[in-house]
Formats: C-alpha cells, sequence, structure tokens
C-alpha cells in the first residue's frame, strides 16, 4: 500500500487558500457528550463519593462485582514503589535520567520567577509575591494512550514549583494498571494516586467529595468526556489548555538525511490520524527524497496505518522560495513543534516569533524533547503558541500584587486617586484616599 | 433608611456554612444571550464588516441613520489627542501621572521574565524565549461603566510587553464618546480606536474581517453578551479571565479609625450591587464602632442604594478569635482585594497564601491601586486567586522552549529517548532518535 502525501509549492497562487484549509481544525462539539458530562459533574457534586463509585464501576468494568468503597481505589505509596523497583533496570534508569532532567530545566523557570518588591522615595513599598498553588489535580489517561512520560512531564513542574499536594487520577479499565505510569508517579513525586477517571473524576476534584479533597487547578489530557469536564469546571478551578491534534513543522535546507526527516514526520503522525507534519523546503529535489524515504521506511513502522492516514489527510511537503519565507510561513503556523534542520540554524531561529518549542539543528529530533531533553512536551497546539505557553513551572504558581503606602506616599497619591476616582463617578473611592490626606478634603 | 449588615462571629457552630453560602457565587448563564450571541458570531464570521456595521447601527443607536461604512467607527489618533489635551489640567496630570506609575511598575514585571538559556557538558543548548504577542483587543465598555483607568490598566502591560498592535474597541451608545476614555487610550499608547463594542466586535477581532486582523489575545470587561462572546471564541484567540463580581477583604487589628475602614468597605460596594465587602476582625467593640461609622457616612454617598444593596445582601462583619484565625479565613477567601489594616501588617501578611492583591498598612486604602500605585486593578475574582493572576505583561507575552541537542548529547539523550518510547508503543519515536546515533540501532 502506497502513501500519496500532498505537496504544495509556496510559488502557486492559491497556496494560502489551501495551506489555510489544510491547517483548519475546529474541535466539533459533541451534544451526547456534552449532556452526560453535565449529568455526570451534577450527580459528583450532589452525591459525591457514592456517584463517583457508581460511575467507576461501570465505565471503568471493575471487576469482580465492582469497588465497594473508594477506599478501593486509593494506590499506596508503597504499591508506587514497588512499581518503580519491578521495572526493568534500562527503563527505570531511562526514567530517572528523563524526570532529572525534566526537574533541572523546570528549576530554571522556578528561578526566573521570584517575584520582586522595591521601595520608593516616600517609603511607599510595591511588589510581587510568588507562591505555589496549594493542591493539583493531574488527569492521567488509562489504558492505551497511557504515558509515563506525561506524568513526568505534568507532576515534576508542580513538584518545582512547591505544591504540596499533587493529586493523580488515572483510570484502570478492567481493573488493569499500568506499571509504568504507576513508576513515573513514584519519580515524580505525585503525593496520592486515586485510580479513577473519566469527567467523574474531573468532578471530584474540582468539587471534592468526602474522601477527595478539591484542588485548585487540574491539567493533563484526557478523552473527549475529560475535556468537556474541564472545560465545565474552569473558573472554579484553573485547568491547562484543552490540547487539539499534535503538529509538527520541518523547516529543512536539504543537506539533513531525508530518512532522518522522514522519520521525524512519522514521530508526530504516529500519535494519531488527527496529527499534523509538514516540512518546508526550499530544495524540490530534497523533498522528493524526502518523499522516498517516507515510502521506503514506512512499511517496517508497527503504527503505519495511523501514520498513513495522518500524513495523507493532513501531512504536507511544501517547497518554498527560500528559507526566509519559510520561517514567514512558520510564523504564520504557529506550530506546537518547529524542527529547524539546517546548517547555522540560529540564524533562522531568530526570525521566528510563534513556535511551542523549537528544535534547532539536525540532531535536535522532536522525539528527544518529548523524553528526556528536559523542557516539557505539552505545548500549545492548533496556533495558540501565539498566544500560550508550554506547561511550566509558572502554571502552579500564581502573583499577588502587594502595596504598603507609606503616610506620605497617601498624601500624594490620594490626590490623584480622588481626581480619577470622582471622574469616573466612584465618590466611596475618591473619599477613602481622601480621608487618608492629613488636611482631610 | 437604616442598613442592616450581617455580623458573624466565627465562633457560632454554624460560622463555616454560612460563609460559604455567603461566599458562593455562581454566574448565571442566560440561554437567551447565550444564543443571541451564536448568532451574531455566525453572522461576522461569514459577512464580515457588514454584519458589525449592521449589529453596530441597531444595538449602539448610532445616529443619523447610522453609520455607512465601518471607517466611519474608527477614532482617529488626532481626536485621541485632542480629547487628551481638552481634559482640565487637573485631571490630565492625574491621568498621566497613573500612567507612569502603571509603566514603571509593569516594567519590573518585564524585567523578571527575560527567558534563559544554558548549555550542557556536551554542547547541547536549552533554554526559554520570552516573546510578546503581535496583536491584542482590548474591550472597554462604554456608556456608564466607562472606566479610563480600565485602558491604563489593561493597555499599558500590553505597551510595555512589545505588543505592536494594540486595537481597543469602545462602543459609542447613541453616538456618545467618553472623552477621558479617549484621552486615556492616547495617554497609554493604544494603536487604533474602533467605536464598536458588544458580542460582535469581540467577534470580529477574534476571527478579523475586511477592516479589521484578527488578534492573537482579548482582555477587557463587558457585559453579559461581551463575557459569553470570549468564551466562545477562547481556543482562537486568548482572553484574560471572565470577571466576577469585586470583592474587598478588610482584616483590622482594631487600630484604624473605623470611618477609614467604613469607607473602604464602601468603595467596594459602590461598584455593584453583587460586590462583596467583607470586614475580619478579632474586636467586637470595634466591629461595633465600623458599623456606627457605615451608619453615619452612608447617606452622604451618591451611590448609596448600590452600596446599601451590597452590604445588606453580600456584605459581612465578622469577629475572630484573633488576627491568625483572620489569616485563615482570608486564605480560604482568596480575595480579589485583601487590606490588612493594622499595626506591623507585614507580620500578618506573611500568613497570606491567596489574594490578588495586597494592601499593608493604614494607607493603603485599595482605592489607591485601583488608580495609581502601579499594579494592576484587574484582578482574579471568586476565589480563582488560589490559582491565577493580577493581569500583567505576562498576560501579553508567552514563552518558546528552544532545544538544541548537539552531536554528542544526541547519542546519551537518544538511547533514552528510545528505550521510553519503545514502552509507550511510539516506534517512530523511537527511531528518530536511534537514527541519530553513530552505531545505528
Amino acid at each position: 500500500m502506497t502513501i500519496q502525501i500532498r505537496k504544495l509549492d509556496s510559488r502557486q497562487p492559491d497556496f494560502q487558500e489551501t495551506l489555510d484549509a489544510l491547517l483548519a481544525f475546529e474541535a466539533s462539539t459533541d451534544e451526547a457528550i456534552e449532556q452526560a458530562v453535565t449529568g455526570i459533574i451534577a450527580q459528583v457534586r450532589a452525591r459525591g463519593d457514592e456517584a463517583v463509585l457508581e460511575y467507576t464501576n461501570r465505565f471503568d468494568r471493575i471487576p469482580n462485582g465492582g469497588a465497594q468503597s473508594m477506599a478501593a481505589f486509593d494506590i499506596p505509596q508503597q504499591e508506587l514503589d514497588a512499581a518503580l523497583a519491578a521495572l526493568p533496570e534500562k527503563q527505570r534508569l531511562a526514567l530517572q535520567t528523563a524526570a532529572e532532567r525534566i526537574r533541572l530545566f523546570h528549576e530554571r523557570q522556578k528561578q526566573e520567577l521570584q517575584g520582586f518588591s522595591y521601595t520608593e522615595a516616600d517609603g511607599t513599598v510595591l511588589g510581587q509575591r510568588v507562591t505555589p498553588l496549594d493542591r493539583v489535580g493531574i488527569y492521567v489517561p488509562g489504558g492505551k494512550a497511557a504515558y509515563p512520560s506525561s506524568v513526568l512531564m505534568n507532576a515534576v513542574p508542580a513538584r518545582v514549583a512547591g505544591v504540596q499536594e499533587i493529586i493523580m487520577v488515572v483510570p484502570t479499565p478492567d481493573g488493569v494498571k499500568n506499571q509504568m505510569v504507576l513508576a513515573a508517579a513514584a519519580i515524580a513525586g505525585v503525593t496520592r494516586v486515586i485510580s479513577i477517571g473519566g469527567a467523574q473524576a474531573v468532578a471530584a476534584l474540582a468539587y471534592g467529595t468526602e474522601t477527595i479533597q478539591p484542588v485548585d487547578k487540574i491539567v493533563g489530557p484526557g478523552n473527549a468526556y475529560v475535556a468537556s469536564a474541564k472545560r465545565r469546571v474552569f473558573g472554579t478551578v484553573g485547568i491547562d489548555m484543552i490540547a487539539g491534534p499534535s503538529e509538527i513543522l520541518v523547516i529543512c535546507d536539504g543537506s539533513t538525511d531525508p530518512d532522518w526527516v522522514a522519520m521525524d514526520l512519522f514521530s508526530q503522525a504516529e500519535h494519531d490520524e488527527l496529527a499534523q507534519a509538514i516540512l518546508l523546503c526550499p530544495d524540490a529535489d530534497y523533498i522528493a527524497k524526502v518523499e522516498a524515504s517516507i515510502a521506503k521506511l514506512l512499511p517496517a513502522m508497527p503504527r503505519q496505518d495511523v501514520i498513513r492516514t495522518s500524513l495523507t489527510d493532513r501531512g504536507a511537503l511544501i517547497q518554498v522560495r527560500d528559507m526566509a519565507e519559510a520561517c514567514a510561513i512558520a510564523n504564520s503556523i504557529a506550530a506546537e513543534h518547529l524542527e529547524i534542520s539546517a546548517e547555522n540554524p540560529q540564524q533562522w531561529a531568530e526570525q521566528i516569533r510563534h513556535a511551542g518549542a523549537m528544535f534547532l539543528g539536525r540532531f535536535s529530533s522532536e522525539s528527544l524533547g518529548d523524553y528526556c531533553c528536559g523542557p516539557n512536551h505539552v505545548l500549545p497546539t492548533s496556533r495558540t503558541a501565539r498566544f500560550s505557553s508550554p506547561l511550566g513551572v509558572y502554571d502552579f504558581q500564581k502573583r499577588s500584587s502587594v502595596i504598603q503606602v507609606s503616610e506620605a506616599g497617601a498624601q500624594t497619591l490620594g490626590k490623584v486617586a480622588a481626581e480619577l476616582a470622582y471622574g469616573e463617578g466612584l465618590q466611596a473611592h475618591a473619599r477613602s484616599a481622601e480621608l487618608r490626606l492629613k488636611q482631610g478634603v
């Protein structure tokens, strides 16, 4: 079975239109899911543990007639530690190496955001305090798409931020636990693991139940039910972004082994049929070589069906006029992952304004970043890199302004505030400022 | 007309329950508004300027038969400058002083977030870049609730962040322009002002029209239509928080002039009937004094009806066991504005984990912070200070990870990544890493 991947040329008159259509992705809303989630959340708010227990037994097909109480869903620390100890040594070491590198990178983020304070001439002190969230929930999907790397990427930044309670929920369909996920929880410093999932787990984390304290923020990926539930509890708790399909954009100058670029495109495409993998290159001959590599390498890939669908439906090999145009197009795409596989990649990186993560040079394959470089693999998708950032320590911190006005400061600031408050028709604001004036007004 | 303000005591057995009920606020969703907004957004996406023009002429009752084209809604720079020049001198100076102080505080925020980069022993470079958004939209309400201070608080941080295009939309019901708002736009460095509003303005900013370039983020307060529209375009663009009613929590040790505290409570209560003003104090006699001050000062307030309703429905004077308990309660309330009106306020501030802004000491009235201290007055409401921050320069910036793996780095990282990728069943990820190994696998 061959593969036909779309080839575009930026010189074509309809290029922009074609590209826009290719990039367009709007998450559809399934009314049945929305209604189901509304019901589940209402039940969990009204009946707490009882509802969570019922839904979990039913949806996750908990064996032996289901669990009798919520306590059965708590996975104790010893079980996490045992899962870690039982991993093959190479896997355990790889997980520990990845966690340590992720921690190191995120410590830099923490160092950068320390808050500040300064004192003005009249003694007035102004500042900003940075404090961690008290308690967060991390959603980890169960079943096939259970990724230990995601446990690390979500939990380690929370831990570095100083969050005291990190509650991980992970469903165990048919009662089956993913040992590598439990091991990752042990390494990442998760403080409690509960084997529940779905909208019922999101509702329990957001509103609390008899056995689960409500959290301040919920992060982590999930299916359509989980995404819908997160949207609905937003405001009561914080949430991370609702992620769209994963994307890679490779800018290549035509000097990288075409097999490498083909495999990099595969590594995104294998995630799911909706994933998007695009190559931008000024060299038509090189594009043909990548196309040949794709055809050659695809049959050996275990996930070739997913890759083929993704590349056929949403992929593209695009010939551009030059590398500068490639950078301009990359800015309009604002990709989740951007590889600049080129000589002296820094010169092109300087022209990039929007990307979730940039991978510079031929050796920086996205897959290294997905697992163990250190930066987070939870990144803004669907052009949201125009205005949002990778998941980071800052997502588990918040700022408070600190204002301590001196008596002298109140004299000058009070007049300014009163003038503006009267201008806005807010007289109590004005009087509140004026009462602090020595020569009362 | 007297006022009855709720008095609570933390020693009462049902105190926590009563407090929770008092704090509870859930924004109701009006189905008619939701449907209207869905229709408006669909029309603007389909028909662009034509739809915006029609809606604006109709909803804002534009006189003389309405505007003929979108060009009529653009307010030129000269008109902004003229509005500023025409202000009474005291008002103009107050506005300029406030803007300059806001700029200075937000410059500190910018200095704090510079990004970072570090090189590992094998030559691998890891870092984080911080870049401004390209283009943002600032929504400013028209009519009665038009606040020039909000123009400054939203636009100045965007300007400091380095946003190149700051598009302000402000409806002009009956064609009436608020001169102080236009003057604030001139001072704040807004790059374009369009006199449109409502859901149609939000849709135009999010999706663009023939005459309006789509923005990357929309910030600023608005009515229920605007809030609904912002929720709906979220994802296509970034938005700030959807604000709930404003809140003040005053912790007082009983040594501040009770008139000052009463007026501080008023200054929040006068915003709207749903605003919440609460006092925590360990001294029953002092609470009685504040109550007397409230009764004494209220009749002189032009907005006394709003204040009375707000204090009666949602306000409270709460006697606590001691100042430490006041701080614990404050953490559970996570107020938008927290005044610590006490001797040596720093000792209590250290016990506060959650607050949008803290005002320390008797001279730090919230009203000073609302206008001219420098920190932002756009703050998290409805307990969201547990997980979110004041509006700031960081809301107009985003981060990108930068990963440049050296050839040597790819050898060690590649093995770790491949091990984990195989463990997750993502073979293309593994192969992509392995292809970079010298001793190819």
